[in-house]
């Protein structure tokens, strides 16, 4: 398995440039995992890292972004890109790290207030779609794509609508509480979709 | 003398009480509509109702809880209970009906606000899973309840992940926009569901 990459701007400016900007994003983390995204401010972030308010307001201009990349380097590195041989075997591997990130992880909770965040905060909003549904359905489409290399589904199955049949009811779990994640679940999703994949019921209609 | 004091669910059934509660619901409904659940106040919703403060405080609890049965009356009313004669045709049905709602009524802006916010509100997660969820699941079990006695899927098919499976991908496009709602997409979400649950691959595994 591999980790994927982290995107992001980490990479720009100096050493003791990169040093402030890793340590603000540590307390930021910190900070969300102990007391939620609701109560997190930048004073705290700024007091935790040991760096002046404006260090952080020149990298990130709202609190939900920061939030959004402090929450981005443990969610991403906790996603794996599996490869067991067969589709059914790669998704219940995804679909169990992204649960177990979900329901055990401080991580978790950042991702459902992060979600809810970015229904009333367009800025956030977009930088959730650039850079946490981009990057992480990019992986994801590399193990649908080995299944079509494989023969497994048909080349022309609409990977995004398998992706989103996949996350969607763990997604819907998650924010709705109606019914556990369970393994049973994650289970019997994933052989629903295969089992349908293969008929080519994902592929454009004739 | 004494006034006897009449017992609140005596009160509820009368007809002034009826009135007065329409009204604030209605009015609740209309400041959703037109400003959003962050901007709409309690205050408002009295002043628009013609009616005080505490005539909404004796029923309502919260303005997330007040906001959840106004949404309440114009959705699950948008919601139909299709009989096709196929689970694919009820599906479809169903599933255009949601994104339809979603996309292009109020109630849909009222969807994605009070999703959001309850995952910071107990009161109101709580409210909308029984209040929401939980009518809007026992409608839908019907036509897979149906699809089973027609023989179309067997009849051991796990309904709940396959009601998952079938408004987790709406909800996951809805809140996350990464991706239109478009009918193409409903169409292939569906033949997957139907395809994949014909097999048994919904059912226990043997």
């Amino acid at each position: 398995m591999t980790v994927p990459t982290i995107p992001g701007n980490m990479k720009r400016g100096r050493p003791r440039s990169e040093q402030v900007e890793r340590a603000i994003l540590r307390a930021a983390a910190d900070l969300l995992a102990e007391r939620g995204l609701a109560a997190m401010t930048i004073e705290d972030v700024a007091a935790l890292a040991g760096v002046g308010k404006t260090s952080i307001y020149r990298r990130w201009s709202t609190k939900g972004t920061l939030a959004l990349d402090a929450f981005l380097v443990d969610f991403l590195a906790a996603q794996p890109l599996p490869d067991t041989g067969s589709l059914e075997g790669d998704l219940i591997v995804m679909l169990r790290a992204w649960v177990r990130t979900a329901r055990e992880t401080p991580t978790g909770r950042a991702l459902t207030e992060l979600v809810a965040q970015a229904q009333s905060d367009p800025e956030l909003a977009i930088a959730w779609s650039e850079r946490v549904v981009g990057p992480t359905r990019a992986q994801h489409r590399k193990v649908f794509e080995r299944a079509i290399a494989r023969g497994e589904i048909p080349a022309a199955s609409d990977v995004d609508v398998l992706m989103d049949l996949l996350f969607g009811p763990a997604y819907h779990r998650l924010l709705h509480k109606h019914l556990p994640l369970s393994d049973r679940f994650i289970r019997r999703v994933v052989a629903v979709i295969v089992a349908g994949a293969k008929t080519g019921a994902a592929a454009p209609a004739s």
